[in-house]
């Protein structure tokens, strides 16, 4: 890191959270990995094996694409879609899975946005013989019951999140029935169902924490050997945000050249303007979950009390963004900007009639910005060497193309008042 | 071909179709490829561009499947599932689109059952600038509204068949309002729509004719290479079988070298007992749609007016079977074999619980076969290489995943009575 990090904070004392409390959720191992000042971490080899099922992705570049955009651009992208999930959820699930199992946990608990997790989570768990609670957000569990079926089918328990499965669940359906629910309010929920389990489950988090990220590092590694092979190297990368964890797994390893091989690779996050906690957030100490039962942590926050519209990309509709993402857009090293629903599914169109793949809604906010960045390489009339993440396909997601086809689909504006109110709750701290 | 062939017949002279009355369906260059006696036909330049997005398809060796079922075989499957349409449809729907567009044509009709045909066919008609018309078996358009959008989301228009846009769909539904619909019946209708067009539109179909599985035989060229990387050679190849196509792509190239260069690989057709041609069907004379407006070919069937039980492997739900299938079949060369629903499912998830991949419901039935013969390898303590074409994923059937695990899937026997029924029907024809 170029930058220092701040410590994550407990969310009952306000000091720094030591490993003691981490271990109530995670496995000890997980928690030396989330502190290591390791540069490198080995996968073990029972996660290779199965990574074998799909790894290495493949790399492509967008010939087809680039014809019909008429830009002398060269656009590359990496596909986690062949992943048996669909995502590149299935790289830092596998891990976890293996990690808890080999410190004898028996049963995991999580939340899940759109599906992608929490399937490629219950697809881990399976291989590991562990059993599995999922907290799924609730507007995503009405639309998407395929990614349910999926998760069922790979033997998990889903529950739509708010639940009557916790207090704070049954608190929150108390106060509005029909909550849409949201990633933070599934957070807590799936933490809570650790915390109080008395040791026998752990819980597990698709994004955010640095661990995660790292085991997503994978699709990067292999993407900077993929370009060698080439022949080329990009002069700009680009992911989707969400939590953090494909744009940190796809982009981490090219800010490594950067900052170590003297590359001046621009790096680009993109957020749905519904969501903008880079673009719009503050880096602030705020809670992970709504329930301000999770770590407090330094981040780009809308507020854990923000509620986001219910767009159709659910992955990306979460308050906060990783701690390690946050401090490097801070520090100037990562760009960020924000892009509005129907222009991106209008990219996700456009690709799909060069390439072929209808990408996942999340996947579709790379393609967007890729897309801009290839016309502006074509108004200049410059060769730019473009490359991002495809971090899945939409096969699940095929409720909201028809949305757009249908016009259904809505562009949300910044929703200025509901961050506004939601920064008044950020918690008091002493760290800077 | 080791047995002859059967000619196809006119619908209405019952003589030998020739070129000309064919050519209302199709472009000449496809009509050539189906009555070609060479060996070998290039695959052109335009369609390997795009067979490079996805090709060459991945084949694996299921180590992991092999250790939970304990068997000493070794399992190999070719995946078909990685394309963007999930399965192996879009090998011949480029091509044929490829030829229509090279033909001047400027607008195709289809049937699809599941969708997946329709999705591939709606994916190449886009990369080639051809309007497409997708007539959908009700069942499927019903319950798998996901493969209609994207059919729509590549610009196809798709109807529920039997649909009121032609008067035989029209009088199917005067008949029975709330008919499910089969192959057969869209066949007709799409059959229908371009023969009435004054040759403004083709006819593309997704299976049976010679030139389509000829086009699907890149599966088995690939799969011979990948074994020989592997180091080993198949005792047995094992596919599905619905018209046969992608059975046929994957096991043709086997048998070629059964012919030629004196392997002894058994090759094993798959089929569902609720729908069984191979298994219970006569080796006929029969029409390829339920209108009798399409050629009579020699093939195995159940009688163009039998309708199968609504069973959630529609791409399965086929009278027929392909003619050149069909003759290997009755001439010793292909053994068939008919599973049921059920375990059919129970293999699918053994399947997805050691190699992460969850088979569309069609696919399931080679995996069922493959299964079965690996456990037969294990009472027999003997290693037999197994190979098997996993032909596309289910993330558009987990509809039918949900009603497996919630008991609301059904084993059907042979339907005896239906079938016998449909045999009355059989054309009278002068050719053996």
């Amino acid at each position: 890191m170029p930058v220092p990090m701040s410590p994550p904070l407990h969310p009952g004392t306000k000091q720094p959270a030591d490993p003691e409390f981490l271990s109530a959720l995670f496995p000890m191992s997980l928690i030396m990995q989330e502190m290591s000042p390791e540069r490198w971490i080995e996968i073990p080899e029972p996660v290779r094996e199965i990574y074998r099922l799909w790894r290495p992705t493949p790399m492509f570049r967008a010939v087809r694409l680039e014809k019909a955009l008429g830009t002398p651009a060269h656009i590359y992208y990496k596909y986690e879609g062949v992943s048996p999930a669909g995502s590149h959820k299935p790289n830092t699930a596998v891990a976890q899975a293996f990690y808890n199992k080999e410190a004898g946990t028996k049963a995991l608990t999580t939340e899940t946005g759109a599906g992608q997790w929490g399937s490629a989570l219950s697809m881990a768990c399976k291989f590991f013989g562990l059993d599995l609670e999922v907290y799924m957000v609730r507007v995503s569990y009405d639309s998407k019951p395929y990614r349910r079926y999926i998760m069922e089918s790979f033997g998990a328990q889903v529950y739509p999140s708010p639940s009557t499965n916790t207090e704070y669940g049954r608190g929150v359906l108390a106060a509005d029935p029909h909550s849409n629910g949201s990633l933070g309010i599934a957070i807590s929920e799936a933490v809570i169902a650790a915390a109080s389990s008395g040791g026998a489950k752990k819980y597990s988090l698709g994004s955010v924490l640095g661990h995660v990220l790292m085991h997503q590092t994978v699709i990067g590694l292999e993407a900077l050997e993929q370009m060698e092979m080439a022949g080329e190297y990009p002069d700009m990368v680009i992911g989707c945000t969400g939590g953090g964890s494909n744009f940190a797994g796809f982009c981490y390893p090219f800010l490594h050249q950067n900052l170590t091989k003297g590359h001046k690779t621009r790096i680009i996050a993109v957020e749905p303007a519904a969501c903008p906690s880079l673009t719009k957030g503050r880096f602030a100490y705020d809670y992970g979950d709504t329930a301000a039962m999770a770590p407090i942590v330094k981040m780009f926050t809308l507020g854990h009390t923000f509620m986001p519209p219910g767009i159709h990309a659910g992955g990306l509709r979460y308050h906060g963004m990783a701690p390690s993402l946050s401090a490097l857009v801070d520090g100037g090293y990562i760009e960020a900007r924000a892009v509005m629903q129907r222009p991106t599914f209008a990219a996700a169109l456009e690709f799909a009639a060069s390439e072929g793949i209808l990408p996942a809604p999340e996947a579709a906010h790379a393609v967007r910005a890729a897309i801009d960045e290839a016309l502006l390489c074509k108004r200049d009339n410059v060769k730019k060497v473009i490359a991002f993440n495809l971090c899945g396909h939409g096969h699940f997601d095929m409720a909201a193309y028809d949305a757009y086809h249908t016009g259904k689909l809505q562009d949300y504006e910044y929703p200025a008042a509901a961050v506004n109110e939601a920064m008044t709750h950020l918690p008091q701290v002493d760290f800077a």
